[in-house]
């Protein structure tokens, strides 16, 4: 298998945590070309791990499409035409996303028949695989065809990468009910109830409190409120755990309660981790290209190089090509 | 101060509940008006509470227009004209959420320029007041100018009801960045951007995880958007605090560790409890209409009617007029 091209520039914890995490996954077989400037990468030197150097990084808060057009000797470009002139199987970036999306677009291209790629996103669910959130951010106005394909690619992804075989598909609504939700919800309803379910079961309707303890296996929405679920998941998982890590640092009694809660509490936290479901992948392109959380740590990184690698060896692309032939 | 029209029929835990909190509220000085049957009402006595015997009820799950329609003797729609005819001050329900909007509007009527009326929901947030988020649920598809509405609405609630002086309004959006987010909130942002500051002051977008960790008093969104963040964040507590019972119930030593951290957590679940907040508004109609929780215990029963009560003393409904007029 060809390496996976890691971009070093992307993420708040970059380069550091990057190349950590790059050395990790090469010593677990996994070989890695990294993608960035020559001063940060002169001195790595691993059997597994090869260089590609470049003059350009792309910041988290630049604006994707111009950033893309005009630095095109950044690790992100770069990254993506290394998949694309076959000199790597899959792109790993923990950059700005907006920017992965475009490059990826722009220089991968679209799978045939694909409207519009998606974003899927896996959430760690306790006590059964992840779930599929597509699409959590790539398109922020939708069209209900679009979601049809969101639930095909979503489905594809599940079955490839949690070996799930007749994947559960939802739809995320404000009610429960068939006939709940905007008119964006109801036609794609409409649609996915008359779909030819070889890809996958329509299960209906899931609402917001249902994301964490779903039937589903991929859950299907638009880029803006799958953007605003996810984040309201993230930002209220956090608060939780820092009221607890607040509440018990009071006294000195209370920390050792606090770290006992969290040995015991550990191997349930590793299951939630989102760090450990190995990042969104862009679906929809002719290329595997996955999207690492920016605030990836090591760990997060060897995840999402071993998700990358693994959707490259099962020939995702190739899959989502066949069923939108 | 008339008394407060409470319907016994709303909600999960009905009658029982809902007549425990009624009794609780009396109790403290608040005249109430129980709305529903003979046969649950008759042994009720109470200086300060009366009775309004209905011949039906609102099911939780029944079409509420169609209802509101046809049940002209239920205790939903009995309740809002006990309030339209001056024999009530406001109107609490936990009930059937859409017959509640349903009865408000058709019943009490909009007030005069009001677009739409909207749901402002206050959500606890720790080391603050509470945070009204505006639409939580009345109107799946909006226009701008609704949202724009729903800012001055929600502040002029958060004004009354949490004593804010000058609320601080934010935009719910896919990104911070002006620029970021739907048409919907792009359109919205310009509007709120030149729109006079006498109600509030707009802050710009917040993300999802914004939502407990946010400077704004006030966050405005569409029903289907507000709906879903809502049901997220609550699902994603209420799994939290459910993962921490588990895990800390599998053994005698765990269970007890787990008796010391809820009676060190429960001043802060206090704070974070949404029934202390009173329920949820709905802003924009000729009365004060309450809907809360289809969960409510008696505890979130009494603080819906102090609310409601409070709403009605504060005048609120003349206050909205006036800014609308």
């Amino acid at each position: 298998m060809l390496p996976v091209a890691l971009d070093v520039m992307g993420g708040d914890n970059a380069p550091e945590e990057i190349l950590k995490g790059a050395f990790i996954a090469a010593d677990e077989d996994i070989p890695v070309i990294l993608v960035g400037p020559e001063s940060v990468l002169k001195d790595v030197d691993h059997p597994r791990i090869s260089k590609f150097f470049v003059s350009q990084a792309i910041a988290m808060d630049e604006d994707p499409a111009l950033a893309v057009r005009q630095k095109k000797d950044s690790s992100i470009v770069r990254g993506v035409e290394l998949v694309k002139d076959l000199k790597a199987s899959a792109f790993v970036s923990a950059g700005n996303t907006g920017a992965v999306m475009a490059a990826s677009l722009f220089r991968l291209g679209r799978i045939k028949n694909v409207s519009r790629p998606g974003i899927a996103t896996p959430l760690p669910v306790p006590n059964r695989k992840p779930v599929v959130l597509i699409d959590a951010g790539a398109n922020t106005e939708c069209k209900s065809e679009w979601l049809v394909q969101f639930a095909h690619m979503g489905s594809i992804f599940s079955k490839q990468r949690f070996d799930i075989k007749q994947p559960k598909v939802a739809l995320l609504s404000n009610g429960e009910e068939a006939g709940k939700g905007s008119i964006l919800v109801k036609d794609t309803y409409e649609l996915l109830s008359r779909e030819p379910t070889k890809d996958f079961e329509f299960i209906g309707n899931c609402e917001g409190r249902d994301i964490l303890t779903t039937q589903a296996d991929v859950i299907v929405t638009d880029g803006f409120t799958g953007n605003v679920a996810l984040k309201t998941l993230e930002g209220s998982l956090k608060f939780f755990i820092n009221t607890l890590i607040a509440v018990l640092s009071q006294s000195t009694e209370l920390k050792e309660l606090l770290e006992k809660i969290f040995s015991v509490l550990a191997p349930v936290a590793t299951q939630l981790d989102p760090e450990t479901t190995g990042g969104a992948m862009l679906l929809g392109v002719k290329g595997v290209s996955v999207i690492s959380h920016g605030s990836s740590s090591a760990k997060a990184i060897v995840n999402a190089i071993k998700a990358a690698y693994s959707m490259a060896q099962a020939d995702l692309v190739t899959k989502l090509e066949e069923s939108f032939n």
